[in-house]
């Protein structure tokens, strides 16, 4: 492993007798841009005690904030004793042409994959910042995470995220969960436009490795994962996040409704007020296994 | 009673099995602006069954948003079985000159008085916005609210509001509580500027109205007082919250701590992130009062 880039502490507020501290690094896998990132640790973290971590993926035009101030997650993560990590949702200043036209492509819209169309592949590369860059220096800083217990949920395109680096890593991961995911997403515009965009192999790559229908259908592991998403949901009446291509190829793989668990939300919409009804009963969802 | 403007609904999220409406209606409190907030109806809401509400005063530079979306009070109202209201904190768009300059007066920061300056005597009227306008168009709507049980809240200049509003109406409400509130604001920078921007009496007529430590020194009814504040928040070491003078002034009067409780939360701050870890505290403390 080369030299791993430090922490700086942007900001850090108590809250639920833990804190949530902000912090920024120059990240290699964006392109040396400087990358922003919140972690809350819960009471009980302290050097001889490291806590289990979830890592919360957001969505798109979102950044590091938005689940630490609206998701609801901090109390109950505070009581259960668990750590949670905020990345944010792409490279941010790359200065790529046209980066910064749409709100559902570039800036804010990482799709949490590593591009292969030249044109992106230095700086868009999420799936790497997430899954590998930072733990490591997390790690590298001395915080009291016990990465051997992690897990991982997300929103929307951090649905798709968290769907995605699980099925890909089900050893390196313990469960997940998703709020509204782009579940199938080589089948939707959002998914269709990313990849696209980002990958040089088009829709045919993304169907390799990021298409969480896709995936579960060729999984073979016992798998832990619970979706919810709402009936109202102005994105899924659209066909933009296809839960239930996922739940029938879940079901056609052999998996009980144990291991894959696709709720639907009566009323409930795509925003933070959906998400925080239901975060009590993710991170308790996570306890299970993080704590086992 | 003249005839009362009718309220528009503009969005409608589905949260914790109640409902958080947004709607806009014509003020006349606020000079004919357009005006807006937010109602949080628990699920138990209904035409035979009205439910106790409790109003949320949000702090300088918010809107009727910020409380809804990261205080954290929604769960418990749900389980509670009480109404929020999220009123705006100032007029929006009066056309004053000067009043977007700063963003600890104008616009963002109306200090929940009635000015008597001239200059804004039309327009930033929130003590009456929120004491008698918003109770009127929201009956007059027939939404399911018993205004026979109401207790108020707020944050930092909503603290400050909460706690004149109750102070000034004893009987109109039931019970206060304030995060980090500007509780002696004849004495702080905040206040002075604002009182010598609005009142034509300048921080004399704010003693008289608008002061929470003028007016407990001058109370005689029992109360329900509950204010929190964090010792690390940098408002309360620059000495814009005072909250000490507003604990003496209380027991100097002959409140006791059961009447009057201030308590000093250790390394919390000014932030959302201080009011959503005691966002539960502060509803199940009005839930105590509203549903005896």
């Amino acid at each position: 492993m080369s030299s791993v880039a430090p922490l700086e502490q942007v900001s850090s507020n108590k809250t639920f007798e833990g804190e949530l501290i902000k912090y920024k690094f120059k990240s290699a896998s964006l392109g040396g841009l400087s990358a922003n990132f919140n972690l809350f640790l819960p009471p009980n973290a302290s050097p001889t005690n490291k806590v289990p971590v979830l890592i919360y993926l957001s969505g798109l035009t979102c950044t590091e904030d938005n689940g630490a101030q609206k998701g609801g997650f901090l109390g109950p993560a505070s009581l259960q004793g668990i750590a949670i990590l905020f990345p944010d949702t792409s490279p941010r200043g790359a200065g790529i042409e046209g980066e910064d036209d749409d709100w559902d492509f570039g800036t804010g819209a990482g799709f949490y994959l590593n591009a292969t169309n030249p044109k992106y592949s230095s700086h868009y590369n999420m799936y790497t910042h997430v899954t590998l860059e930072l733990p490591q220096v997390i790690e590298s800083a001395g915080l009291p995470i016990d990465w051997k217990r992690q897990s991982i949920f997300g929103h929307s395109m951090g649905g798709h995220g968290a769907l995605t680096i699980y099925l890909n890593s089900p050893k390196q991961y313990r469960s997940v969960s998703a709020f509204a995911p782009i579940a199938n997403p080589t089948k939707c515009p959002w998914g269709e436009k990313a990849f696209k965009g980002y990958l040089q192999g088009g829709i045919e790559e993304a169907r390799e490795r990021y298409d969480a229908t896709e995936l579960i259908a060729k999984q073979k592991d016992p798998v832990h994962i619970l979706i919810d998403y709402g009936t109202h949901d102005n994105f899924y009446k659209q066909g933009q996040l296809l839960p239930e291509n996922f739940l029938k190829a879940g079901r056609d793989a052999g998996y009980d409704e144990v291991q894959v668990r696709v709720r639907n939300q009566e009323g409930y919409d795509h925003s933070y007020y959906f998400i925080s009804t239901f975060a009590r009963d993710h991170i308790y969802f996570h306890a299970n296994f993080l704590k086992a």
